[in-house]
């Protein structure tokens, strides 16, 4: 590795104790809210110079929002006056070093009184590198608009084609994994298919499209409950959705997807949504690590490790009610960025901790216009036009900026009356690699 | 070249008469709104998707604005059911065939009865090949987000370096033209500089920015009137521009910027606004071509055929209010564009052509927050909050689409009470070949 020249990182020494955060997803910047104002000095660390809002991520992918409009930059949230000695730094953790209490970084190692590992999850190819290599992931801004790109660029070829062997390999699209990101997703595609791809591909038989929804259980959105799954079974079904469920993707090679039970879809686009890793730190013993999350008593410390933390999806805390962990949702990580805020803090004047309890505010899902589901605390369930706007209201109170909120709400309502998904921009045409159809054409669209 | 295998035009024959527009620019869109319901059958093509509102192309470069709200797809714009006939191809255009009546492209040959060249400008270096190679042009929505990448890395940099001078170079954004872009870029990198930089950047000391504009006439926006040029003069100066005027640069090797007066700037960004050429297509012989634009008479027909026009930024008509052809700004297009529609009924009813006359509707140019020229027809020049008022309205009416004008309009009174540039997102960290160091770090990140 060539070394990095004149970089360091540059967080001047202070008597106060130093709390390192890596990652500013809603973990992380839930407990630097809580830190603000108080006796510390805050380093956080992040590959992206944002927080993104991740529930909304298909709907970049599906032009209908843009990610300014999901995504807050975190020197916006934590920047100014409020946030006296708070430090963002845009850089790479390559490790964390409990022994010397310090954490490395591309560009050098900073000590920490407190570590909180924030990372988050990864994308899930569990092992399979044919898959990873030819699939579209669902993880990252940037994949969804490639995603964006891949899908228009999928119709603007099968307007070109007069083979109709090719013309269905571009209108299939196999989406894997049924949770709320697979779900939402097939929705959002369906929607498109009713509403905006006829008017816009006259010449093309859109009747043609198929989403394929792939779900290796026996019901979709596992984690809520069974009236839930089959509600959004139902409505997938009524937005034409073609549902496999009990059924893996055993490979793709870029034009054929061959499922477990030897079905076989040609399609030019296969959406990998089928699971997540925790997006792991090198230096804590294999002790601490089960099943890719780290482990953590129930003030989020680290066996072993009373001054580092793990919280949200990459912390694995074992309790009565959830044996295997909380669920991988955003409010886990929130609730327990917010305790550790209150608990550091507690730490300090020598007060005793308090211990995690997770309130379960419900979990929804976005299936189309009009149709959502919703689990609410007390075994409450709502479908259709309620759980539609119950789960519109929850988004547009989440989203971090006061900005975001407008620019997010005046984009469903345009689109509720209008039927129309704003923004089918092909920004940057996007050729995966080994795509022969995009790669011999778009790729020589700029070729002077 | 590799063949585009199983890809073609699939333009059903008609009997009408086919127009081939190449370009969906300003002259493109309003010629074929003007044939919208006439017996003609109408093809589009284009390198992209999506009809751009280039004079607002700055502010996505400056974190302002996102893409969607400058850019309109040509298939919303085109479909549906009021376009019948009507044809948008995204494909690469290669060549001209005026002896055969045919359009040559990636995919294929089509015959035309009209064709419209209206394929506008491209970045011109003057044939300097290393500023090519290292300089951030400023034309498409692409070049805007790989700037708006760059300026963002470039402080997040500046904030990790004990170095004084690369943190300088870091610091130090040459823009290479005082044209339009030029003047709007600088004015909108100094309102960042007063208003948004220090307070997301608290550990750089932002006062060492320097922002130099560099052009090579005696004074900026040189098509506009002497009063407004020195206005804008006195504006940047306001804002803390350097402005210096009579000079080219030289050279940039993506470190130094060389001007022709000796002197050099350390800088890692060089953006090059400083001119433009016709984006020629191949095909046409070179009596028909002045200096890179493309001869017409009044009727925008090429010289010698009758059957080819050519309208907007590509097409050099000389007339004796303007022997050097019209302005390169939006208003020709679309005057040209609209004309042609008519006169492209008339032909087809017998009736004769009617001619062009530009009507000038003057010039605006935006510097900061409650600074901008305005220059009106009869001579009326307007300065300040006045001018700025005129350009808001100008530009925000001038949008193509409804929910674009909404976007544009929330996202400038937002920006305007709150001095707030929304979108400091870098979506896709851009690394430019051959810098040093951006290449050591950023590279690194997406390393797994």
């Amino acid at each position: 590795m060539l070394p990095v020249t004149n970089l360091a990182l540059n967080i001047p020494e202070t008597q106060k104790p130093r709390v390192v955060i890596i990652g500013g997803g809603f973990g992380g910047i839930n407990l630097a809210k809580k830190l603000r104002g108080k006796n510390f000095q805050v380093v956080m660390f992040d590959k992206q110079n944002y927080h993104g809002f991740w529930p909304l991520l298909y709907q970049v992918a599906t032009a209908g929002l843009e990610p300014d409009a999901i995504a807050e930059p975190l020197r916006k949230l934590f920047g100014g006056d409020t946030y006296k000695d708070f430090y963002f730094r845009l850089v790479k953790v390559t490790s964390v070093n409990p022994e010397t209490k310090t954490v490395t970084t591309l560009i050098g190692d900073i000590s920490y009184d407190y570590l909180v590992i924030a990372t988050g999850t990864k994308t899930n190819y569990f092992g399979n590198e044919q898959v990873k290599k030819f699939s579209f992931p669902l993880k990252k801004i940037p994949d969804a608009l490639n995603l964006r790109s891949q899908m228009l660029q999928c119709f603007e070829q099968a307007s070109m084609t007069p083979d109709p062997e090719m013309q269905q390999s571009l209108m299939n699209f196999v989406v894997v994994g049924g949770g709320p990101t697979g779900v939402e997703l097939a929705g959002a595609l369906a929607e498109m298919k009713r509403h905006v791809l006829p008017a816009d591909y006259p010449g093309v038989d859109i009747s043609k499209m198929n989403i394929y929804l792939v779900e290796g259980m026996n019901r979709l959105l596992p984690p809520m409950s069974e009236k839930s799954s089959e509600k959004t079974y139902k409505y997938l079904k009524e937005l034409g959705v073609n549902i496999i469920l009990g059924t893996l993707v055993e490979s793709y090679d870029g034009e054929w997807a061959v499922l477990k039970n030897d079905k076989r879809i040609h399609t030019n686009t296969l959406i990998w949504a089928a699971g997540v890793a925790g997006a792991l730190v090198d230096g804590l013993p294999p002790e601490t690590i089960e099943r890719g999350r780290i482990l953590v008593n129930e003030f989020n410390q680290v066996l072993g490790y009373p001054d580092i933390f793990a919280i949200g999806d990459i912390a694995m805390m074992k309790t009565e009610e959830w044996p295997k962990g909380h669920p991988g949702v955003a409010q886990p990580a929130i609730q327990q960025g917010s305790l550790l805020g209150k608990n550091l803090v507690r730490l300090q004047e020598n007060k005793p901790l308090e211990k995690f309890k997770y309130t379960d505010k419900g979990s929804l899902a976005i299936i189309g216009r009009n149709r959502a589901v919703a689990d609410l605390p007390g075994k409450m369930h709502f479908g259709g036009f309620i759980a539609w706007a119950i789960w519109l209201f929850v988004h547009v109170m989440a989203l971090v900026g006061f900005r975001n909120k407008l620019v997010v709400l005046s984009n469903w309502v345009y689109k509720f009356f209008t039927y129309e998904n704003g923004t089918r921009l092909i920004i940057r045409p996007f050729v995966r690699k080994g795509d022969k159809i995009k790669q011999r054409f778009f790729d020589r669209f700029d070729a002077e």
